[in-house]
């Protein structure tokens, strides 16, 4: 294959598919799309893929992506500040903010405690999500685990729990609720999620 | 969501989803992949993609996607001169040589005939495929058609056909063959390659 490209469409192929779930047929389509797609889009996409990356950091309050300063979510005044939301990363931000439900704030945790990867609670954002409910002006009323529902996203849902109960025994820290999702056939569902939705039953 | 993401993830987001089957999730993910990969693979993509751009030309002999002069397959020594497979595209003589078993020599044609979408036999090589088989020095022995095997994959096919046996009576013409895939099961087979695999039966 290395000598049916040239130099140029060689290395092109091999960056493309550092990226996920690009592989060498994915990446041979976009090279070829690239090759005939319109001169200026194809330098706009180079030029964004660097711009984004020299541009972008972490909202200093959330955690959140964010260009200067803080992120539009939290410069947003219509949102309330005492409710905060928290989250592994910014992509399950991304997925709350597309249903359009969630009228609270962010906090972006960076990951998740996963001690067999060496990720400890000192490798993410926990003591600014203290300090962000110490310091808070509005007061915060509640805080929801956002966390991933896997084994790794429930022990640090877990862990932020009990920190926070202990910390602030006032304040109320709820979890995402576990169950079937909308639209599902029992038969199909698998034997823990269908689990923790009949001990999670609700009265109607 | 336009308000969601800092300008720069957007403007990338929306370059991303210029690109074939990427869409606005795929886009995300492949945002929040450039965010956080090692800096020398964000800029080396950055790069390559307009270094491919401004270096890559067709292959003057075949069309093949080459640098300067003609592309590997028509420098190779090793290949047989006197046997040309006829495709549309590039991705075409791509998917050909990783079958490994075409030891001949190719003509990018371009794309293939579709007056409805206006492309005529003038926008192809056609005119370029004529001359090499006139100006052949080792002689033509067979020209392979391999265009696809959908309707204008094989009105180009048949309209190549007819123009080579006017203008050069003794040559070899061939179009690869249609049939049921290797591995299929007949039921699953639509009813024209079923067709076409009944007709072109072999004594075995």
């Amino acid at each position: 294959m290395s000598r049916l490209f040239p130099d140029s469409v060689r290395r092109l192929l091999e960056e493309l598919q550092k990226l996920p779930t690009i592989g060498p047929k994915s990446a041979q389509r976009l090279m070829l799309h690239l090759l005939e797609a319109p001169l200026e889009d194809v330098r706009a996409l180079s030029v964004a893929i660097t711009d984004m990356r020299d541009k972008v950091i972490p909202c200093p309050v959330c955690g959140n992506l964010s260009e200067i300063g803080p992120c539009a979510i939290c410069l947003d005044a219509s949102r309330d500040l005492s409710q905060i939301c928290v989250v592994e990363e910014p992509i399950d931000l991304i997925a709350i903010e597309r249903a359009h439900d969630f009228g609270g704030v962010y906090h972006v945790l960076g990951g998740r405690i996963s001690p067999l990867d060496g990720i400890l609670p000192e490798d993410l954002s926990v003591d600014s999500l203290i300090e962000r409910i110490q310091d808070s002006d509005a007061g915060i009323r509640e805080i929801i685990l956002a966390t991933n529902t896997d084994v790794e996203g429930d022990a640090t849902a877990g862990y932020l729990s009990d920190l926070l109960h202990g910390k602030f025994p006032g304040l109320s820290v709820t979890r995402i609720a576990t169950g079937l999702p909308i639209g599902a056939e029992l038969d199909y569902a698998d034997q823990v999620t269908l689990i923790k939705a009949l001990q999670g039953r609700r009265k109607v």
